[in-house]
């Protein structure tokens, strides 16, 4: 048998694969989708225009159409959805429960058996009906009739309209897109790569999504904006964040919202996203820029050691509360935007055409061979 | 940034874990189930037995009582398996489609939050439940009634007749143990691994089965036993086998059933399952053995530098007809097995409390920071 190639736990640094998609550098707080500055594309463009340059490489054209995608969801997933949005499952596995049984609906096939062009169209398909089915998941959770935005409204602004019932302004539907645009991509995060071992198999992309939906549901993964919500309503007011973050150290709690695994230097997501709500305005953007001053002060003196700057969590559950997304559409309004993502690194990966296979150290007992039987 | 650590593509050989499940000796044709040649463990042990030993890491002690798994499912997923039921989607993908909402019903939480032990009761419960999910989404979807085995029956028997709506004979189930038994663990091959990256986010054992079922559903995964049974179809008599495997290689065509990524020596799992057949006996049996030798000779002269053994495939679709499954039950019967190896895997993943998120080269053109904006 070869010999065993050892490497760190947890992959960490491990090159699993080339990638012509982007890269995060945390040391210097920077990532990026393709060769744009990712924060650059959040401040100067359409969320269109950046799936359209994870998609074809490029940016589109000046004055050239929008990159154009299909979000209708299809009438034969109703009984499906209404089924699933009657069960207490949480918004996310819902939305699993739904593409778990999309395929044929969506005319998906094993992306063994595609060719490239083929694959990304149904990437684009694929990505573009989630929001769709997390509107219709919610709503009808609720009782509340199906919404569905005009065709030409943006892809943010879509998603805004179908789950709150109205048409959202201007400012509210661009805050949604900026975040949206940041959580695009994040290099090889657990989902991500969950995705790609997936599609390594040869699977149709909605084998890819379910997979690496279970891996965005694990709380060591990192997203949930809305547990920083939570917090913001457990302290209150600014005068109560220290002591506050004083009894979660002391408890041994890891404070949510703030320190990321990649970055050591502040998380751009997060200046931006600071941008953005502070554009937004209103009491908890307020409330919620002091409480951060106050948290950062008081875990720079508690852990002088360790950096902790402010995460995406942090004004990402501010900004959604502000446009008016209910706080258990959080987290699968991440999946909104990290599915365009997901879909992008499994067609990279299915080019490949390299099932990712790997080894172990086998540490148990030493085995009999043969079994002497009983 | 720490420098990147190279491996080989689709890190073959590279040790991502430590594990005290089993492992896998291609060279020598040999795997084993802990301490135990999993052959052995097949030839003389029940379903049961080498779920014990997976679970605890010890065969029971002889005349203790069987090991007790709760195989009911539950009742308020009764409308959802009607609902998925009813959709056009592969069987396996409709497994996923219940267990994805099931997490409630079973009790799950994200595995973070537990201890060992109660990781290892929640692992369990969600394996027992799936022949009883798979059996009833079979039965709904072709009208007929819902038929459920005696809680005395063993695991295998309980599955056949609640998909057949029969008590199989004694053979049969032990027939159909057997293959079990054996597709129990194997490695860590995509499923099991997608599996782990999913496992090490802490998230809940659903979101872990379900992210493995999309790596099972992949083409280059490997299983597919129906596919072993359609050739022996379009194959007919011994006498057109030559013939036929000639033309499928000239057509660039793999020889589904035969041939192993891991395997150069005979897959040790097919020996087993050709002597299990032969004990069941029958035309179907007979046919597939003579098939078998004709392919193997024609094999050997085609392709004599590149050993293509029989492998775990095409005795296990004869196995699997000649009890009584449906062919499209085939894959999915896999998974009654594989889970119980899915979540083994999952709760000592779930131990080692470490993140698995890789990294990658980045390829792509060189990115400007900042970004120059528009």
């Amino acid at each position: 048998m070869d010999a065993l190639i050892d490497v760190p736990a947890g992959l960490n640094n491990v090159a699993v694969a080339d990638t012509e998609i982007g890269s995060v550098d945390g040391d210097a707080g920077f990532y990026h989708y393709r060769q744009y500055d990712a924060v650059g594309l959040a401040r100067t463009r359409s969320l269109e225009d950046v799936w359209c340059l994870l998609d074809t490489g490029a940016l589109p054209d000046a004055g050239a159409p929008a990159f154009a995608v299909d979000r209708t969801v299809p009438a034969e997933l109703d009984g499906l959805i209404a089924a699933v949005a009657a069960t207490s499952a949480a918004p996310l596995a819902q939305l699993r429960t739904v593409l778990s049984a999309a395929a044929p609906a969506l005319e998906l096939v094993p992306m063994l058996d595609l060719t490239d062009a083929e694959r990304r169209l149904q990437a684009r398909r694929l990505a573009a009906v989630v929001p769709g089915i997390l509107a219709r998941l919610y709503r009808r959770a609720h009782g509340l009739p199906v919404v569905t935005a005009d065709v030409a409204a943006g892809h943010a602004a879509a998603y805004l309209h179908a789950v709150t019932g109205a048409a959202p302004s201007a400012a509210h539907a661009r805050a949604l897109e900026q975040y949206l645009i940041l959580t695009v991509d994040h290099g090889f995060n657990a989902s991500t790569f969950t995705g790609r071992v997936v599609a390594s198999t040869g699977a149709d992309l909605a084998d890819v999504v379910c997979s690496a939906i279970g891996a965005l549901a694990g709380p060591l993964h990192g997203g949930a904006p809305s547990r920083a919500l939570d917090a913001l309503d457990v302290i209150g007011t600014p005068d109560r964040a220290a002591d506050w973050v004083r009894g979660e150290i002391d408890a041994g709690r890891r404070i949510m919202g703030f320190g990321h695994a990649v970055y050591r230097a502040p998380d751009p997501r997060s200046a931006l996203l600071r941008d953005v709500a502070e554009a937004l305005g209103g009491p908890l953007v307020e409330r919620a820029i002091a409480i951060e001053t106050e948290i950062l002060t008081t875990l720079a003196e508690l852990k002088p050691d360790r950096p902790l700057p402010s995460n995406v969590e942090f004004y990402a559950g501010v900004i959604m509360a502000t446009v008016g997304l209910p706080r258990e559409m959080f987290t699968p309004t991440f999946a909104v935007s990290r599915v365009i993502g997901w879909v992008t690194h499994a067609v990279e990966q299915a080019a490949a055409a390299k099932l990712i296979r790997p080894s172990a150290h086998y540490v148990g007992p030493t085995p009999e061979r043969p079994l002497v039987t009983a």
